[in-house]
């Protein structure tokens, strides 16, 4: 299934991003949690647009409407579904674009496959997709929560400002999101930069989970690593993964990457928390390659339906960088891979951790 | 489950390295098509331990003997089983390490998962997994060339060494099974000097396939690039993955990465030749980080079952490097989730291709 | 999943009886097709409440709203989310059995397996989640019909009744939905009766798939007989199911019931279209065993859950039969196994058929 | 997937009738319990052939040989997988049938499906496929057992022959599997008479769940009812299964048909221990519609693959009546079901049962 991720914990997104609606079906929440809209509200506004000069402007409210699986603020153990209304779709803003694939963008592609052209502002491949994975990101940390797992994440590179610090604390106070109050000022100068010159910059984020105790993660084809593999790699704009040391292990030998367990801790975490795809007991770490936004206002050779060339700029409403929006996405695909494997490993042992 | 990979085409490995015998039964091979043994075996050949002095000495033929869904040479359309007997599993090697948790490998996280131990040779988190995985891959071949579509792959990176040309048909004449001969002979002198020194160290595999026309892969959860995630970060010891600019990207901006189709073709392909997580057209380039391999014979401190630690050497036969191993593995990999790709636009489309 | 059906053709359907909304997300629906709400709403009207005396007065208009995959009338190939809005819900009528496990209700079940309690008229457990299902299913018509395949349902037993015609083109001619007219007369009176006793009864409900070529369906475990069954039973208030000449061919030997192809044509049809768990060509033929509705009026004992009993008399607005509102959902939910089995069949083969 | 059943404990079978072998893989199987392979074989040799004279006397050893998944006896939580080699497939037996679809067989379906046929003895449709299900329904006894659990079944129809009684511990004593002594004599002179006629007589076989907890099964689409009917219905030559008061309840009102709960234990059991699709603790009873076998002496009309018809007398080695075979399948495919169903719930609740 297409628009489906998980296996027990199970969520599928629909929605395109000009037409009536996006939301998410959530199918497996445990039963008996108290869930606030409140709760799903707050990391909807985070994902939301227009919340600083570094984003676009689209003005969505992005209220979320809860349709089913709650009774009394208590979970059923049925289905949540989820509905955010699209308000601020300015449709006619992509009436120019109806026969261009545009550079980067998924219209070639998405045509290729179906045989038929949403134009209306990238359709299913937009990043509004987002709004449900992040509503059920919301979710899936109440759920994680019961059994004392948390999820942080923030912008930890653009273009190449590299940020030193974690501190978590700091990702809400700044713009870009990220954990490194210092960097993130440059950070936000080459944003700046980028858009002013109707161009675009890419960037990393990373995300982190605590409290996630060992025996998560199914071995062979369900590693945890290979999971949250695919968990990031299926939001927008992501084109790399690493789970710890990641590609930086490859100039590294064994000897310095062999995490050594004391009896009581890991003194190193080259693993990212996963050994043969199971969690140890470690944090769990996780760094996502973001892509330059592809829509950017300079001129650009695009290929047309008719065949032959034409050059466009890209007018509407963009981000000249995507990292800190990705950061609740991300935070919300790895509460999610974690929640589905919490319950996985409740399956094979029974305990409730 | 997690033993199985893919949705139409599917994967579904079994076996510890020091059972009885390790396997694989694939299920959605189409019918029709003419498969001989010999074309299952070369695969596995190239996988085979023992193959150079960059390689583990332990000796296994890895004959493969099929079981099912072949009737005179042809696919029948059903489940295709596939086995392969353990030989050479010398489990005594592993005596000594009963009770204890080995360093970067994967001892504890199992033991915390299932409560029991297979303490043989690292039981079903051993590569030896990838003897099944192989064997399907083969059989992905197989159906792709009949829509012209072939994968390549090699080690470019080992340690601080990276290729720099891409001549895919130098990749089986050094045993780095690197595509560039210069860089070869330098990332053997570094994995020889890892071995002497009882250390291991990492490197980057890249897999490239060719001819796949645009439109396969599913958008959202199933994107293509999420697949292919899954697929190499199930792959033992791997712990990350790009696909085309990859991580690289970061420090871009959009008006250099966005690939140009000029209607005939692609200018760049920093997508790796997916778009929205939709195939393009254009070559599909995913790379992997290997870490350096967790057996080593350097002294090391690991943890206890009963509580404390100890010192302990590996002996057993190891890899020093294991990437020449991984790049039959990752090409399997990749023609496995391209070939479920194929199934499912085929399913959406009703085409042959 | 709990509440997804299908492999190619998801039907992910979600919502209380008494909650804010029902609802469906279906994905894997073909691109390019032309739908109207009209199709989806008429089915709609099929399946509501209030439609004549043998039902339930429950007034419910049943509007559908699509939410997502559908472009200029055209599906996009992205996933189709409906909302049905549940505005005659009186929750009130049920709090005097906030403590009371109705007989042959799914209450106590439900409380069992969850550990909480939506009191409010079956939750989800009430047949109005199948609005969701006649949704889904009337999609699937739109994409069936594209290959020339066509469903019709109808009222076969209630009681002691059975009819003898299938005069399909009878069946909304009456309010038994009887493809036999002198016997719909005879089951109305059957219904009335039950009804005048505050009681309710049983019967059995037939569906028909014409048109359906040989090759759909998948061998072992996915045999479309397999598929049927769980389809059927997974409607609300069935107990059973039968193929073809399904337990009447318990008393009958291998040379009547083994059906003969002449080259051209089926000369019987004990196998209900389907040999081997493959379509044959031959019309699919499924019966579907309903029991009497649970919900009576006449005084029961019922268990508390403070334990001991009580006596109910349960009020509400109920159907005395539900035949003839589980035709148009059983039709649906075979309409729904076709469409999976077509696009796995052109998964396996690639034509369009 | 088309061979493979369950979300949890999933089962996969492999292998023809004539091919190397069948067999079965089991991925799921909680780790840490004790098999011994005598419980596997036990089972196998309830289903194997020739056990009287009232089955084929084809002669299997049915010998099985366990690849992985145990270690010292005791479940590693890997996937088991289970082998039996085919030993006495005279497959020339089947070289006059080469060309001709057989009646009542999967020939013409298959070979519709696939454009292949593999014409020795009914290929991956043979009753030889079950040999797998029999092997991994011998594990998910063992791991039901755990939580007291268990599965009894018999042959209670026959012809017009019905079992009155329910005496479970007969069954293994007549040779038609029968829980009635009395009439397991009437149903084996059916069978003889059946046979001597070159002829097949078709059944009805039971199979009750004992100590099945309240709480198991899914609501909506994998109701407990809709997972055994797919389980049921999987096995070749069943065409019908009903559940509790299944059929017969048609003809009934709800004021008798209502299980109530007196809060101890449930007065009556039409709903076959399951209410809206979880389990009620009452006993799980299921009855499945087994066919005449298709495989008769006497002379058919049969299509062959050129056009035209001609007329076989199928000689080979078959069953007059399968319910004796299928006894043991139904079993297992009643354990197969409800392990799963057991795993889901300990993933909903993270109780032990």
């Amino acid at each position: 299934m297409s628009s489906s991720f998980g296996q027990l914990f199970v969520v599928t997104t629909f929605g395109e991003s000009h037409g009536p609606a996006v939301g998410v079906v959530v199918d497996g929440m445990p039963p008996g949690l108290a869930v606030r809209i409140e709760d799903i509200q707050r990391e909807l506004d985070r994902r939301r647009p227009g919340q600083s000069a570094l984003t676009t402007q689209r003005q969505e409210a992005d209220r979320v409407e809860v349709l089913s699986g709650l009774f009394d603020g208590t979970t059923l153990g049925t289905p949540i579904a989820m509905l955010v209304r699209n308000t601020d779709a300015r449709s006619t803003d992509y009436d120019a674009l109806k026969d261009v694939f545009r550079p980067g963008h998924a219209d070639y592609s998405y045509f290729q496959k179906y045989g038929v052209r949403d134009h209306r502002g990238g359709g299913r491949a937009s990043g509004r997709e987002t709004v449900g994975r992040v509503a059920a990101g919301a979710l899936a940390r109440v759920a994680l929560a019961t059994v004392g797992v948390g999820v942080v994440g923030g912008t930890v590179q653009v273009g190449a400002v590299r940020a030193r610090a974690r501190e978590w604390d700091e990702v809400e106070r700044n713009p870009v999101r990220c954990p490194d109050r210092e960097a993130a000022a440059r950070m936000a100068e080459a944003i700046t930069a980028a858009r002013d010159a109707k161009d675009s910059i890419g960037g990393v984020v990373e995300v982190v989970a605590r409290g996630v105790p060992a025996g998560w993660g199914d071995p062979t084809m369900a590693k945890l690593d290979a999971m949250l593999g695919a968990a990031m790699l299926s939001i927008p704009a992501t084109k790399g993964v690493e789970i710890g040391g990641g590609f930086g292990m490859c100039e590294r030998h064994g000897s310095e990457t062999n995490d050594v367990y004391d009896g009581e801790k890991f003194l190193t975490n080259f693993g990212g928390g996963i050994a043969g795809g199971i969690s140890n007991g470690a944090e769990v770490v996780v760094r996502v390659a973001v892509r330059p936004a592809t829509s950017i206002g300079k001129p650009q050779t695009a290929a047309t339906r008719v065949g032959g060339t034409t050059t466009i700029e890209i007018q509407g409403r963009h981000d000249p960088c995507i990292c800190p929006r990705v950061v609740p996405v991300a935070e919300s695909m790895m509460a999610i891979t974690l929640a589905d494997a919490w319950l996985r490993q409740r399956a094979i042992r029974g305990a409730t951790r």
